[in-house]
């Protein structure tokens, strides 16, 4: 395992910085793993971010109880015959020694327990049916199982949700340990990937080698892995394709450590183990874009200046290919970023790859912000000013989406400043992406990625490895 | 992609056969993807097995309505901006002829379709509490999302399950086809992972490989796979440890081919690369109760049968050994047996790897049997008798569980007659499984995952190549 652990020490003071920021006690729950077809027959068991960052194990089912004066943790206890198929557990005592909580009780005890208590108790939303029902009775209220934007102003629930936005958006130093593990592991994974690239190969082929890396360090994916050779498809999960020698492979594959921390990388490399002189012309935008917005990642700067600064440069590298006519600054009044980069630039990372996205844009969006309806801009999940221990993806692209190139909504304000005729000489560039996962710091930002290189030759290099 | 592709007109020959035997039309979801933490980050999408056998494709949400004069598939119709992420979609027409049914429709027509038939509809249980939630409006009554063996007696869609059930127990080509595929590509995992095991390892690497393994080739995991060094921990899935020279690694994995048949091979194999005496002497008793329980799969065979010969080899076995006293007919009958093999000997396999354990044991016990009280017999799934066609795993055990071991409930009939003395030479061997996929034919049984070796030395010579 090349993933640190956690001390349960670090739980302990997230908990009672969780407690001193929420008006009410928390209840919240671990869920359960769901039917991959019958019962018995399940996905691997994911334990809900915020539990996880409370308490740090998967354990299914479980529920954890946070007052001023008491964490209890609450878990199923061991049922005859157990044993016999899962092996000796854990006694409530030891349990209790080792996530330093107040008490290990059992699941049937949370009632009891509530009802002693005698004030509200808020908790967070779960996509758990089964959690969000149990949550519900628990609580004697309807807690719905869907998705956490929707929390009642006001509310001891909205309440305990700005308290856990509060603590999760700057990691502290064990959170930032896991996401380096998280990103090196990921990097690995990528190294692999580009080592296992030959024409003639499979995407299934190259996802199979990078997600066996992953499992070979104990990580498990982060997101449905994307390995395609058609970047240009922006959700391609399928790994159907056969790759040729022309081509280039996007891969955007991050994985997770045991206690949960998510890392997200994208690399997009050629076939042939040579880009083209077109696709590493496009290739050397993107890199200008990502690696310029890498640069910004500093206290104090607004995300969505990270997000502009990575437009600005492609639209400019575009010019400058001739792919577009005329002022950067004219065109991207008239949305020519979006053209070829028509999502944001990225996102929190952190337990989640997109962090806490249960609670809706509460977490990515600083209190008075809100989306931008401009097509691209609409897309940006993360508006707020940059602190030191917030993580963040930075992600540009570029991609020939026929939907859009063939769409007046979002190219009729360019009109023929698109040249399509030089636009016609980069066929074989149909989507590049490239990803790192950036932690903002007092100073320099620091890439959490770095392990896999992004320099186009220094990508050719590395397959050649 | 090593996996063949079924024929549509298959497809059809199975629904119109259904139509034949479910005395109302049917409805059957596909089911949508759960979510693992928040509602964008799902699991990777894996349809319902019923929906599968009939459609096989893996579609988010869709519906089969099959009647006995129509085949309607209902899809979510693309919506604006799903070619911008997801790439171009198959028209409505280029499904329909894909999938040679009749029609098909937006998933929004379901009511006005069902309205016009004007007659009851079948459905079957799921275990997604979404697609439970939409049946349930649809068809106006509660389909709980829950298991399949409470189907009220008498109903339409207690008729719809055994219509499913007599179609689905004997397989046909299309479906062996499967099945060979996805033993064939569990073997090559299999030997992936032999070769991999090192002293100093960890079960991590080892299952990475395997994993790895299943993904090149297009693959999925068929079930949550076990890779372990604690053999005698039956239900154990996580992957922490490391590996010793004197330990038994066993590994139960197996694939799931892309239209979702499974493979299930459990294979056991020392970490030094030779058995030592001890073990290779158990694994030997394991491998003869295997051998002799995969002849008994012949047409007409109660497959109760078979799980009786693999525990009288094992109980001769152990006497043999000295670790059982007396006379194997009379240990049997004080539940020796159950002391170091105390599961069933296997299971039916198919689309599901516990194939239609969605509806209990509705699949597996035949009309009028149920299940013995007997500790280590009442965890047999199947008690049928064995018709050409139908595909089970045959999957002998030895296992010291400490939990049994020191139970009077369990070993108090056997008392003195299990020689602790003796068994205590065979500290080394925790848990032993070594499983295959067979399937019944008219003539020999045909072993479908018989590219991995099992005898001893076949397994030491694999591990060296």
């Amino acid at each position: 395992m090349l993933s640190p652990r956690t001390p349960s020490s670090v739980f302990v003071a997230r908990r009672r910085a969780l407690a001193e920021r929420s008006p009410t006690p928390a209840l919240l729950a671990a869920g359960l793993p769901p039917a991959r077809q019958y019962r018995a027959n399940t996905y691997p068991f994911r334990a809900k971010s915020h539990f996880l960052y409370l308490v740090g194990e998967h354990i299914p089912g479980a529920a954890l109880l946070v007052t001023r004066d008491r964490q209890i943790l609450f878990v199923e206890p061991e049922a005859d015959g157990d044993a016999l198929w899962h092996g000796p557990r854990p006694s409530f005592e030891e349990l209790r020694a080792a996530h330093a909580v107040d008490e290990v009780r059992a699941l049937a005890d949370v009632d009891a327990v509530l009802r002693d208590l005698g004030a509200p108790v808020a908790t967070l939303p779960t996509e758990d049916a089964r959690s969000a029902a149990w949550l519900s009775a628990r609580l004697v209220r309807v807690i719905p199982a869907s998705s956490g934007d929707k929390l009642e102003a006001g509310s001891p629930d909205e309440a305990l949700a700005e308290a856990m936005i509060g603590l999760r958006l700057r990691h502290d130093e064990a959170a930032i340990e896991q996401l380096r593990a998280a990103g090196q592991a990921s990097a690995r994974a990528h190294l692999a990937g580009m080592r296992a690239t030959r024409p003639g190969g499979t995407e299934a082929e190259v996802a199979g080698v990078m997600i066996g890396s992953l499992r070979r360090e104990g990580f498990e994916d982060a997101y449905g892995p994307i390995v395609t050779i058609h970047g240009e498809v922006l959700h391609n999960e399928h790994h159907h394709g056969t790759l040729a020698a022309g081509d280039l492979l996007l891969a955007d594959v991050g994985g997770e450590t045991p206690e949960g921390f998510a890392g997200d990388i994208t690399r997009t490399w050629p076939v042939s183990g040579t880009f083209s002189p077109t696709q590493r012309a496009i290739y050397d935008v993107v890199l200008a874009a990502q690696r310029a917005a890498v640069a910004k990642v500093r206290p104090g700067v607004r995300y969505r200046e990270v997000h502009e600064t990575a437009k600005r440069i492609i639209v400019e590298g575009l010019c400058h290919l001739g792919i577009f006519r005329g002022e950067p600054s004219g065109l991207l009044e008239r949305g020519a970023a979006a053209i070829f980069f028509p999502h944001g630039i990225g996102h929190l990372i952190g337990l989640d790859v997109h962090d806490m996205e249960d609670l809706g844009d509460r977490a990515g969006y600083a209190p008075g912000r809100t989306r931008s309806k401009a097509f691209g801009d609409c897309y940006l999940r993360l508006d707020r000013d940059l602190e030191p221990g917030m993580a963040v993806t930075i992600e540009p692209g570029f991609y020939q989406v026929p939907a859009i190139l063939r769409d007046a909504r979002y190219v009729g304000a360019v009109g023929d400043d698109l040249r399509r005729d030089v636009l016609a000489r980069y066929a074989d560039v149909r989507g590049i992406r490239i990803e790192d996962d950036v932690l903002c710091t007092d100073g320099e930002p620091e890439v959490l990625t770095s392990l896999v290189p992004k320099d186009a030759s220094e990508v050719e290099a590395a397959m050649r490895s």
